[in-house]
């Protein structure tokens, strides 16, 4: 324990498989005999003082977290200014990790978050306290620069290529009499990832989906009606993915948007009601709409191996670089080939991931902007493949990890932050 | 071949283990070597003599039909009249039949569909043609009369009860800076079944659902904001599920109701939305929705083995009761002890079930309306247990039978109904 502790704490919208990365982050450093606080609700617990002991975990409760999804120490929306703007703040965190000897700070998130490790790990420099910040990565939103793909996004993916399949049947089996058109509704705000992994779900002109919206695409509301009618006509009924940043040539999102983040995203949610009700006006047909919302990214359920297995490699490989005082990096996913697939996890400065985002490339959009070309389908399918099911009780639903989450003794008085 | 053919049709929305069903059927009939012509489409396939020959699938293919949601051989939605009001129509289905030598008519579907087998096997003894007519049970509304459970419902309330406990840790992670409510529409027009399902996610006043909203109690818009804030206040987040039937006292739907399906039932969909409208409005707090709609009857990956398995006893012994010339009943589960689970397959008189709908009973429901009971729990809990996921193809989804669906030559003209 000479060497000091480890925090890790976790970020932004959490994932099916984030919890698997917490794991390996765990599982690493006691292996290292390095003790591990958790941040109660991501930074939010280290300006509380708010941490949580890890080492009071069983190591079966450890790793039953790999199978449990949500985000187990918490998560947190909270953006740090910069420390000319709010040092008080910076110091209130390195007052935090001094008192408790934390010399290593692990931050699991996406964009925002990569940027919040960065800058902490600028501020530990300016600030002259020896700490060593390390990025881990997630997000569903395949959106992180640098890294190949962001792990959580692959069992999203799988999530989404096999709701389209399923339901597809189910639509094709009640188009005769009844509903003809399924439009399902996913996550991606201003990148068609998760759009594209539905593409994933079938292969050609008549397999579904037969129409996929992308935000990287103006809403086209005469073609996409015309579409859906040419589909229906050709093969009696008519699947959609659309994300839920479709948007007209104006900018205007099909889903108005509500209200505002903490990082000043718009708030999205209803482009699928939205599709729907043109159908049925303009059209006149039966038509079906599903937004599984959360469900998409909780389902660790039908999690992606491939996913999983990324997840856990960079919670390792962060811990790894902790230890080797590899300071303001992250480790990402390089890709050494599509088929057989193979990776490898490498370091990258987290100055070339923080506030970046990775979109959809033009080349993995078909010609007529409604489905995934061949590159698409060689970048996407990797991700989606091997199962990774969780235990289940006998009760007949999954096993979830169950934390004691014991809280560490605060030294500190409260922060007036 | 003596005994002459049987036929089997697929009516009204379709499950995740109607194909199981299918498949039992197919399998019990070859090994009593009668031949299976499939109406496409259900009874209009009949109508319209456009049947496919099932002993042109290999038993491969037959098997794969046990892990394949959807009607493989399309559904309908399609009341028929009485035959005093509409006598050409049953002699047109005689006529059809007979052409193709067809003695056993199986008919796999809910309330309305039992309805339609009961009027063909009446037509059938009027018209003086020799036809054994057997229901099949089907519906995921669990509303079926006189059997215990109606199969599809099972893997509908698994997948319901498995959402909630998901996306449940995905709130609770995220809800101490953002989402402090989500609401799941489920599925249950007029009972509350898969609602109550929901509640097999947690048990004990804390754990999710915190509320559940049924169709059997009248909507209370202060009581329900209340509660919300209630339990937002005492433990930081609130999950809700909320049945797609939920309606004021004077009969309004929180969605308001759309079009009508050719049952004239009111089509639904949007009490989620309107509901995370009210919270976010008077509550003030962010909260996140979702709609599964179709997916949560196609979620065949995460079917219920106990469900799967009654849906094939049901197939079967449909089978054997048609074979035994048992005319005018519908296999039912009958429910022999909770604990452990034990049922077996009975026969039914079809006229106790059709057009009869199941409510779920007042003693599920807890006092305060908002939650299940005990007794609820006893009954539910088996209908869930067991997983039966599908066999996964190498590009990480699962596979589906791929059937020929050769079609019967006709040999009479177009009906012209």
């Amino acid at each position: 324990m000479s060497r000091g502790k480890l925090v890790y704490a976790q970020s932004g919208g959490v994932t099916a498989v984030i919890n698997a990365t917490a794991s390996a982050v765990i599982r690493t450093a006691r292996q290292n005999r390095v003790k591990v606080y958790a941040g109660h609700n991501g930074i939010l617990g280290i300006l509380n003082e708010d941490l949580i002991d890890t080492s009071k975990e069983t190591l079966h409760t450890i790793r039953a977290l790999a199978h449990t999804p949500g985000g187990a120490f918490g998560s947190c929306r909270f953006k740090l200014q910069s420390i000319e703007q709010d040092r008080a703040r910076y110091e209130r965190l390195i007052e935090v990790l001094a008192a408790h000897d934390i010399r290593y700070f692990l931050y699991n998130g996406g964009n925002d978050s990569a940027d919040t490790a960065l800058k902490i790990a600028q501020a530990s420099k300016i600030l002259g306290y020896p700490l060593t910040c390390v990025g881990v990565p997630k997000t569903v939103d395949n959106d992180l620069a640098v890294t190949d793909c962001s792990p959580g996004f692959g069992s999203v993916a799988k999530y989404t290529a096999l709701s389209v399949r399923e339901a597809s049947l189910d639509i094709a089996s009640m188009a005769k009499t009844s509903t003809k058109v399924f439009i399902l509704e996913v996550m991606g705000r201003h990148a068609g990832w998760i759009a594209a992994a539905a593409g994933l779900a079938g292969e050609g002109r008549d397999a579904p989906p037969h129409l996929i919206l992308f935000p990287e695409r103006a809403f086209d509301e005469a073609d996409f009606l015309h579409q859906v009618q040419a589909t229906v006509n050709r093969i009696g009924w008519c699947v959609v993915a659309a994300s839920e940043g479709v948007h007209y040539a104006d900018g205007r999102f099909l889903a108005e948007a509500g209200s505002q983040d903490a990082f000043g995203h718009a708030q999205l949610g209803g482009a699928a009601p939205t599709l729907a009700g043109l159908v049925k006006e303009k059209l006149g047909m039966k038509v079906h709409w599903a937004l599984p919302d959360y469900l998409q990214r909780s389902a660790r359920h039908i999690a992606s191996a491939t996913d999983l297995a990324q997840a856990e490699a960079v919670g390792e490989a962060a811990v790894n670089y902790a230890l080797q005082d590899k300071h303001g990096v992250i480790p990402v996913i390089e890709r050494l080939s599509d088929r057989p697939y193979r990776w490898r996890v490498v370091p990258a400065p987290l100055a070339r991931v923080a506030n970046h985002e990775k979109k959809l490339p033009r080349k993995f959009i078909r010609a007529d902007g409604y489905g995934i070309t061949a590159a698409a389908r060689s970048y996407l399918s990797p991700l989606i493949q091997g199962e990774a099911f969780p235990p289940f009780n006998r009760d007949g639903l999954p096993h979830i990890a169950e934390l004691r989450r014991q809280p560490v003794a605060k030294k500190l008085s409260a922060f007036e932050g």
